[in-house]
């Protein structure tokens, strides 16, 4: 890319590369110089590529707001404080030109990054023959551990917050307008745009995730590959099992008026739809007057699903699900879910 | 991916995420939990896509090496010491089955890796529609600061590590065997396999650059856009001015004999080829003895080429190139460097 290079990231650095106390030096030299203050570091990092996890029209206010949340929802579940990203962008075009797109996409990167204080540092453009493609960095601090997925006790509550499957139902409402799923999902315009806002914009619970690792919670996960999915890494990883009860799920309003005639998408888009980046919490029965409180202070709804039980060999599967107290006989486990 | 990618992270965290004092969590949770002891974080992140900065054909050890090293070079020239990365695999095939690909790419990675005791913390897998990309973030820790590119002043010796010219001489040759470059370059198979193996395989001079921090040097870059480019950044980010004698700039005996009947190319490889990863540095003369003892205890050929000069409104060039002292009077400049 060359010159064009040069003004792009000179761009990003302008509109992005923002200065805060804890960055000594960002975007413009080889590397960022970062001041953890003493603290432990939290850092993941994930790619999104055009036509596999984003349609490739999508706005790039949208598209940005989405690839720094996922990343954010990372941290949010290790109970960290999100400070610095690190952003690659493979563009299939001349970066040459492209100023009015990278103002939509600093637009919509500041409006998540300034509500949490996060500066972009540093980073990459290239171009590529392929797909747009993204990779994000994100860093984060910690004072006091994180959350870990191997942290589940036999007797924890589990906990879910905000609700669930209305990124899954929006992806089909949008896979029927582009006539890539046959089955109609009848659907009013509001509630439509309603469910497409989760799904476009989802909420990294980055506070709820530092107060709960704050209050003594050890085990949590985000919620990106489906609930059923990501509950299952936990099992895995702790050696126990579970039981949820499938009516205690966070439902939205509008996605429980729409599945409310369809029971298989009541049961798929919560449970295996994935995108919500919400979190899942196993945490001791003693903490959950606590958390209840700290979800209600940041006005976030948070719902006991269900219970962690010992690892039984004979079981058949390590998730128990539950309508009205009853035992469901669905072929519901961490190792079938990606096949439903 | 799905089910596979879960295979295949495994098979990385198996292969890869080994155990480290100052990792807390590695692979396979929301995040990784790493401890920077006090100290702070160095940080950057490189993105390599095939066909554009590899031949798609690279053997997967080679291209592990390269992409890791890439990112170490960056950390090389803040002085930084090498701690940890996050690798992002964007495979434009199912990551089932490609087990053979990983572990030779692991193979590579690690005989880097090992080197330089940095740990493969976390990352992401995908598929993509498009050529294989990766993305790596190299985090690494600094106990007394970085080395920065604005920090060249007037009087200061420019030093370049090892020798610059090697992978640019090697791409050609490349090229011409790809039917890509019609001008031949005559040379024979050894020579040839010694040059390659610098494009393929660059050192990071992360010792070194250690050493020049410790020792009081507050300026470096790393060069992979080309000498004349990579000093166009300090000079540019100093204020300052620059004068380089090309019968100086260290050259391996492969490249000097090859580019002996070919002035044109002995000027464009060493000047303007990238892909060097030596380290650029800009230090008081009176650091000079020191920086060439560290040099010598490494092993490491240490040149000084030049020294910067006060920016003067009325020269023709940032930087004044001669040739047995006398000034040449060539268009280079940084903001024509890529035009060559």
């Amino acid at each position: 890319m060359a010159g064009g290079e040069f003004a792009f990231i000179e761009q990003l650095r302008c509109r992005l590369g923002k200065m805060a106390s804890d960055v000594r030096l960002g975007i413009g030299d080889d590397a960022a110089w970062l001041d953890p203050a003493g603290r432990q570091l939290v850092a993941t990092m994930d790619t999104l590529v055009a036509g596999r996890h984003f349609f490739p029209e999508v706005s790039p206010e949208d598209l940005a707001w989405k690839a720094l949340a996922v990343n954010l929802s990372d941290l949010a579940a290790m109970g960290a404080e999100a400070r610095w990203c690190l952003l690659s962008l493979a563009l299939p075009w001349r970066a040459e030109g492209y100023g009015e797109w990278l103002e939509a996409f600093a637009t919509g990167w500041s409006a998540l990054a300034d509500r949490h204080d996060v500066t972009l540092v540093g980073g990459d453009t290239v171009a590529t023959d392929g797909p747009l493609t993204l990779s994000i960095t994100a860093l984060g601090l910690s004072g006091h551990g994180v959350m870990r997925r191997e942290a589940a006790r036999p007797g924890d509550v589990i906990w879910v917050t905000g609700t669930l499957g209305d990124a899954a139902a929006a992806l089909d409402l949008a896979l029927v307008e582009r006539g890539q799923e046959r089955r109609a999902v009848p659907c009013s315009a509001p509630r439509r745009d309603a469910l497409e806002a989760r799904r476009l914009r989802p909420t990294p619970r980055l506070e709820f995730g530092a107060a709960a690792l704050a209050g003594g919670v050890l085990c949590a996960v985000d919620c990106s590959d489906g609930f059923l999915a990501d509950l299952g890494h936990i099992l895995k990883a702790s050696g126990v099992h579970a039981q949820v009860a499938l009516d205690a799920l966070p439902l939205s309003p509008d996605l429980a008026d729409l599945a409310r005639t369809d029971p298989e998408r009541l049961q798929r888009w919560p449970l295996t739809g994935g995108d919500d980046y919400e979190l899942i919490l196993c945490a001791a029965p003693a903490l959950s007057t606590a958390l209840q409180e700290a979800a209600r202070s940041l006005s976030l709804r948070l719902t006991a699903v269900g219970s962690i039980l010992p690892a039984t060999p004979d079981a058949r599967a390590a998730v128990t699900l539950t309508w009205r107290d009853e035992s469901l006989s669905l072929p519901f486990s961490w190792g079938h879910v990606h096949a439903l």
